[in-house]
């Protein structure tokens, strides 16, 4: 294999072990994954925010507001990597039932974008949205690929 | 310079040069920054879809509902180079006037990455949007940096 399959192969495996951590709620498992100055351009007002703290704290929400196991699928995901420089990107579900006793199942569109950092793939950029309709000033929150 | 300097100062370049054709609503010029097999996780419906026709599609519809000039400006970029894989991300604002004579002012989230392909970097993913606020269904369509 060459290096770039190698590489493409450890972040897919890095990833899968993301999906685990958000399906167990384990916050301290997710805090592995991110740089701790990401840049997050997330589902959720503001535009954009930097840390790891505030990263955190809204996949905390998330697991608040959520029973447990959480349903969280990725899927039609591409890993391009090149030296220490990957993006992925992926339509990702979250399933499951709200704390409210409603079923969940949301797809997002998810960009994740990685460096190498002293030896570890890192989380520096991520961007997590749904489409809006200009028009109707919707969000577009129940679309499924 | 090193050769990573290099292409982020090639990659700043090219963007603004992107800024340029989409501020001269240019399709012709801006066909050029784009593969052809692009996938799009755009700011308005589907959630996905791939191919050049319909990114310059949704261009063209921004276009038809926009005056000439057209505003366009980036802030906060950041740009991530390694050999032949680049992601970059900032705010943009679309600006101007819209054909139906009110004013246009939308910032929006941007993630582009960039893929060297036959010598030429071209955007082979883009990530665009605005947050949703989850609880009233809205696409918050007026916040600013």
């Amino acid at each position: 294999m060459t290096s770039a399959t190698n590489d493409e192969a450890a972040i897919r495996e890095l990833l899968a072990g993301l999906v685990e951590a958000i399906r167990a709620m384990d916050l301290d498992g997710i805090r592995r994954f991110y740089a701790s100055d990401i840049v997050s351009f997330d589902f959720e007002p503001p535009l954009s925010y930097t840390g790891l703290d505030a990263k955190l704290g809204n996949w905390k929400k998330i697991f608040a507001t959520h029973e447990r196991p959480l349903g969280y699928e990725l899927r039609d995901l591409v890993v391009c990597v090149s030296g220490d420089v990957v993006f992925s990107h992926s339509l990702n579900r979250i399933s499951g039932m709200r704390t409210n006793g409603t079923p969940a199942n949301r797809w997002v569109r998810c960009t994740n974008c990685f460096r190498k950092i002293e030896g570890r793939w890192l989380i520096v950029h991520d961007h997590v949205s749904v489409p809006a309709d200009a028009g109707s000033g919707r969000a577009m929150l129940d679309l499924a690929p």
